[in-house]
């Protein structure tokens, strides 16, 4: 059976995935998932609430109260405890949270596409889990935030809080610091390779190069290139043309 | 040559990296990195700035300024750039990121000591995986406000600001809530087996057990259960010994 991944593509960690498969060279059905819409639809309440499965079930099958879902997005609720995109159906296997799935994908698809884990180099293979998790750790907490504002909040009815940019600015720049240094030193993050450490970058520093921010990359002339690099690779443009988040 | 891990026993991240060590049957040698220590006798500015290798390396070096770090902590902070413990290092390799450390160490000594990973079964491995991420993504940015309020900010000369505290309280909650429902399908998180990805929720939630907010745990039984069983395992209460932050 063909992979199925629940998601949308202008979501950041669907996109995370939608890139790893593209690398991978692999057969998969993308099974549209808009909770954002579904959630927008919705009064506060039962939106707040509707991350949880059991209660909407219990609103569809016990009060019968009309629910906003396409049957694709209510599947994927159940199978999602956290009721957040992206999630990788394999057989029966149900893979969630966007770095996991791309692990899963790597490791079982090793010998498959680009090899972005190094599996054959247990050093290499070290230091492309180092900078994945500095990715999640120190590069993720910075920018998240910076998205948010710009992208999130103004659909929200919200200005975007300036407070909040610079002061995740601040903290993302001392990160680009360092990946700036490190990138004197070798192409890529974690070496001389491309691997899944650049590869999750890829989504949140996109949207981020669409607004005024994008100076915090482009100031740093090593990250600048990496950037141009990574982002140019023919999986992710394949993936960025459905990355259109608060376009229009 | 033995590995030797950088760190400190009380800190979150290096006892999370203790506890896979001691699970794993496997020798290493401590190398005690006290940053708080060093930072804490500095004027602000250099506290602030000690985290940046080159500048430590220019004050100690050109200008000869007194530093308070032995020699250990300098050297520790010359292999990890973010300069944060800890870091293991293992004959030329350094790795660093405490889960990224973990996972290396499960996977380099799969056949060593306890089965972190459930490498022999794919399927379980993803769900390791997975429930790693889970600890990541959405536990751990819960937690670690309420910690850092309840022992970093009074060593800072602060009280704990009640309104951090309740506003992630609230978040760890909805978490939680998720844990006690897949918890009383499974005993551990990605199954009926103990793995990394309860491993890691170790340290910050037996900083949480200390405080009032223990509840959040206490109030929910299968948690409860869950959490009663992870900390009485020989390999944690090792290293729970040590983990004496925030006590006179």
């Amino acid at each position: 059976m063909a992979l199925k991944l629940y998601g949308a593509p202008m979501s950041t960690c669907t996109s995370r995935v939608l890139t790893c498969l593209h690398e991978k060279d692999l057969d998969f059905e993308l099974v549209l998932v808009d909770l954002f819409a579904g959630e927008h639809k919705q009064p506060p309440f039962l939106a707040k609430k509707c991350k949880h499965q059991i209660f909407i079930l219990f609103c569809v099958c016990i009060y019968q109260i009309p629910f906003p879902f396409t049957i694709n997005e209510l599947y994927f609720i159940c199978v999602q405890p956290f009721g957040q995109i992206p999630a990788l159906e394999d057989d029966d296997l149900t893979v969630f949270e966007s770095r996991a799935i791309t692990s899963y994908v790597a490791e079982k698809f090793k010998e498959t596409g680009y090899d972005l884990t190094r599996h054959q180099n247990i050093k290499e293979a070290a230091l492309v889990k180092v900078w994945t998790e500095v990715e999640s750790q120190q590069f993720h907490p910075a920018i998240a935030p910076i998205i948010f504002q710009f992208f999130v909040a103004p659909l929200q009815g919200n200005s975007p809080d300036q407070t909040i940019i610079d002061a995740n600015l601040e903290k993302l720049g001392k990160v680009l610091d360092i990946y700036e240094a490190k990138l004197t030193s070798t192409k890529y993050l974690a070496g001389d390779f491309y691997s899944l450490a650049d590869l999750h970058h890829l989504p949140y520093a996109y949207y981020l190069m669409k607004t005024p921010a994008a100076s915090v990359v482009n100031e740093r002339p090593h990250v600048k290139a990496w950037w141009e690099d990574i982002s140019t690779r023919p999986a992710f443009k394949k993936v960025a043309e459905g990355m259109n988040f608060g376009e229009k």
